[in-house]
């Protein structure tokens, strides 16, 4: 293969995350030279590979564990690519190569945990394909799409799927305090599944607050109470604002799911 | 990077192809070491470029005379994908690298040109995203999942979007004769538009075929005439039979676009 006109080679030229977006990741914080809630992120990338029928081999537990002891600090990803089996579409089997990625940790202004941030509405709607939403696969052109343009000081936006449900937000999944109520949108139509939806999910439903899953329209947000975005990194985030409406920010419920998540970062800067 | 364990650098390992499939490709035929419809495989690569807004460098051109040149023979595969720029979704600007890679010439039963295939309809349907239809690009979890678990017999796949359009087949565009009529699917909600496909829509009406780009209903293709699809590796193929509905195969248009068309191999193997 050639690179950049380089002659180049190795079993990555063929991995079908590059040719076809064949395989799925996680994204991850790391502190103190370990992968922050590990088995979590573990079980989570094990679910989404199986929807896409890949094997994870045993020795990416270990890999991750180095990584993360080499690096101290920073952003893990993790890639799962399925590995070549020669040119066309058609997969020749589940073995997936194993991409393991730090970066820096992000530089977030601690204002985003305290006074909350502005969320606009994105013109990009979410295709909906039942057999591909929830999974964190690396088809991920709409969130590119969603990323550019967005207005002076909005920190992320909200998108809607074709038929007009609200679905998440461009890189973490949204909740709403809605009549009282916590809940958060149904992705079995479009969207990312992350791992902190999850464990807010349990730790709400642990604390006897209740969190439903449902289908929400942009109009129940706009008359929501609340509203909070969240992922691994980034913990919880409450929104002040989407688009013109503006929110209590944060809530009581806001202020209750911060503490009873003790991320590293969100209430604590 | 770790790949597979193993250290790894290089500008490919933040390419954005590999991560989010934030790239375009084309796919073409190399014969006697030279690109076959160089200048409209090049062409349409610029077009589907510019919808991601990606600027291709001026060395490609060369690069792929190179790499064919040196190759002979074979499928040539072009990959154009965004350059790193740091973590996260959103592009950092419209450079891309340049990827090129050679395989073997696939070894097609040669009776596909005369006998024609059997198709089948796909269960996976095409998302529908205005914003991404028609363009090559890298997001192809939808085409992978498709190419599996084909009925016996069966060459190609036909698919409909999720609103019930027929768009294509799993890796080729499709033509039917609909009451006397050459139409193609408009590719304006979901599909790729090849380059065979637009070479035969200019064929045709420049020999008075006259060719329609319109919706077409799964019932339509029932009540076909004939039908064929086509890609730059396989020129044209006749289609026998989409499930349980045959049609005269080759027919007249088909053998007729089949002798405009002059492939290296259709209609004359």
């Amino acid at each position: 293969m050639r690179f950049n006109g380089e002659l180049v080679e190795g079993a990555w030229t063929g991995t079908r995350a590059l040719h076809y977006g064949d395989g799925v990741f996680r994204t991850g914080l790391v502190l103190d030279g370990r992968l922050v809630q590990r088995e979590r992120q573990l079980e989570r990338l094990a679910h989404d590979a199986s929807r896409l029928d890949l094997e994870i081999d045993p020795r990416l537990g270990d890999e991750v564990d180095a990584q993360c002891r080499d690096a101290g600090q920073g952003v893990l990803r993790i890639v799962l690519s399925r590995t070549d089996s020669g040119r066309g579409y058609r997969p020749g089997g589940s073995q997936c190569d194993r991409l393991l990625r730090v970066s820096p940790l992000p530089d977030h202004a601690t204002a985003a945990w305290h006074e909350g941030i502005a969320c606009a509405w994105s013109p990009v709607l979410l295709a909906v394909q039942p057999r591909l939403a929830g999974i964190k696969h690396l088809n991920r052109l709409e969130q590119v799409l969603a990323s550019r343009d967005w207005p002076p000081d909005c920190q992320e936006v909200l998108m809607c799927d074709a038929e007009g449900r609200v679905t998440s937000a461009s890189r973490s999944n949204a909740f709403f305090v809605i009549d009282g109520i916590l809940v958060t949108p149904d992705l079995s139509f479009a969207g990312v599944a992350g791992m902190m939806r999850d464990h807010l999910i349990a730790l709400a439903r642990q604390a006897g607050i209740g969190c439903e899953i449902g289908l929400i329209s942009p109009d129940e947000v706009r008359h929501a109470s609340e509203a909070f975005v969240c992922n691994s990194l980034i913990g919880i985030w409450p929104l002040r604002s989407v688009g013109s409406v503006a929110f209590e920010c944060p809530g009581p419920v806001t202020r209750r799911m911060t503490e009873l998540l003790r991320h590293p970062w969100s209430g604590n800067t």
